[in-house]
């Protein structure tokens, strides 16, 4: 039965209202048996700071993670530029600008496991990078479809994390499915970039 | 007119919709002809971490810094324990405990100018310390009222600011208006304290 | 003496060793009769993120602007273009570009209190704004000298505050020293802008 | 040859000094022929505010949590209670406490691949859990040694990212190499604790 029986409810559990000082403070002035006005904001205000990072945004950059990947897919296959794609989505999506990125995907291995550089993540994305020799593209498969499925998300301050599944489809109709856990960072500019990307095979018990 | 001609809206300039990196991608992606399904979100997720800061908190332990005052007021006007009750209170409201307060009250000047230290805010807010021999307790005095009014806000991550007025009448109808600026800091138990509270007399252009 | 006898030494109470997680683990571990070998790092790593505001960059940043009022003094009594000079400044040091500012100057009053505008700010500045009628340009004074005097700073985040005093010497040698407030926020592009400051005139008990 | 060639050095990109605001005044100012004296701070200051995350705390943490896993299968395989310090140590190093812990071991699968609760944690590191049946209990298993490799790390705010290895070694000298990302969260009280732990198999390509 365990963690997944039934659906599971949003559960965001800081913040308790009970705790907040002010209310402590009307408890402690209640105990005394005084009472005061309610709160009645008194005029137009204006008001600063980075919206915080949304649920929505997150999916709706894991959503367009995954168009990107079809979209490199299927120029490459229409006989379009897809390295030069790859390199406007990287730049777009990965924070390889601003800082190296934990980037693990999913069939890399050995000494090549982990892809901190912008070089290493086009070769895994199209290939052709003789300091890669083990890249094929993973993009360039004939992808047909792709989406996520989340377990779950974690957002505070400029990061949000979402754990759970990719779900791939290529022509022949042939489903790939990865656990993935992606970080996004918020920048000034309102994108959401990845710092982390881990993307694995599951663990199957009879292996 | 200036600042002030008319009713100021909302104004948080960050994080607009057209610069996400997913809305970034779809533009390249559209630029190419190519389209793909909108986001639908695909099961029940559960999501975590400590919830945004909110203006409304931010009101809410204002009035109840204003509350607060009036009742070490009422509480030493009958006759009962003021200095205990500002304690309680201090200690609710005030990070003293994990960090110096940057804390500049109205009345204060020359060496004891700052408050930094817990027993420096209790000295302003009910007297009698003979280290602060010029506090006479300011929350002493007969308030009948006391209110807010914000010029604005600014929320980022764990603080949220405040600037504007604090309006207080004593029990002759006479009133008293300052110039406040407080920060908040939200801390893990959701509680807002005040890391920074700056309250001055408006500058007057005659003097 | 209360809050000022003596050198006050830096006071960051947070992550104390003793309540690191690891620790308590270790210590648990050790209540057992266990032992275990120390860390060893195991190779070269390579990391990333935002570094932490620093101190050093608060007061560098509280330096800049107090140079830069010197600045537009200067400039404007050699007949050179103080305004232009304090709109590259306004811009180059408050975040007004990104949300408004709370800002409020050391001599304004009234209805135009606020300057949450880069207008507002300007106007205070070098005057000449027929919207702010009281404005006669704070930075065209005939400035000698400026300088900050830090009573302490907070840190957190994207943010850090400083409390104190900024000391100013006019040609004629007449000191001004006004109480100053600064919340600075640090952008992605590592520089440090403004999003609060409030200057006021010292209370006086005479008055 | 890629990512890997050679000691790679730390890379920290951001808040480069030559953006600092200040200096950019200063270069404004310099470019007018003018000059200003160097910063000279004034006198002690008192500073507040959580300390920043370090590398340090984070490598502290990840060998806290082998070192944990390893006492739970030494206390096992000694007639203690591994399930009570199993307890103790998933509430002292996972966040189960304040959110869901986007937790995904190294074993897991199916429809139980996540353990986004603390029941989900404990069934996998002592077993014992008939809401789990497929969990023997990983820490059960006699390890003899277990130590952490990093490729790399990301600190902002209150969250510390790592990624790389963990290398575990069995009483029989058999070695198991995982692939282990984790995002730590820094608490109001010092400690780091575990927000999301992605413990994965290397991908093999002759699978």
């Amino acid at each position: 039965m365990g963690t997944r029986s039934g659906i599971l409810v949003p559960n965001r559990k800081f913040n308790p209202t009970l705790k907040m000082p002010s209310l402590l403070i009307r408890s402690i002035i209640a105990s005394l048996g005084l009472a005061f006005a309610a709160l009645t904001p008194a005029k137009a205000e204006i008001h600063g700071g980075p919206e915080p990072i949304t649920v929505a945004q997150l999916e709706t950059a894991q959503q367009g993670w995954c168009d990107a990947l079809l979209a490199i897919s299927k120029i490459h296959h229409e006989g379009g530029d897809a390295r030069a794609l790859a390199e406007q989505i990287i730049d777009a999506a990965y924070n390889y600008e601003a800082a190296p990125v934990l980037f693990k995907p999913t069939l890399t291995h050995g000494e090549q496991t982990f892809r901190t550089t912008r070089q290493g993540a086009l070769a895994y994305f199209v290939g052709g990078d003789a300091d890669f020799p083990d890249d094929a593209g993973f993009a360039l498969k004939p992808w047909a479809s792709a989406r996520f499925v989340n377990e779950g998300t974690y957002i505070e301050g400029n990061l949000g994390i979402t754990m759970g599944h990719v779900i791939l489809t290529d022509d022949a109709g042939k489903k790939t499915i990865v656990e993935k856990t992606w970080v996004f960072r918020r920048g000034d500019d309102g994108a959401l970039r990845i710092v982390l990307h881990k993307s694995t095979i599951p663990f199957s018990p009879a292996s």
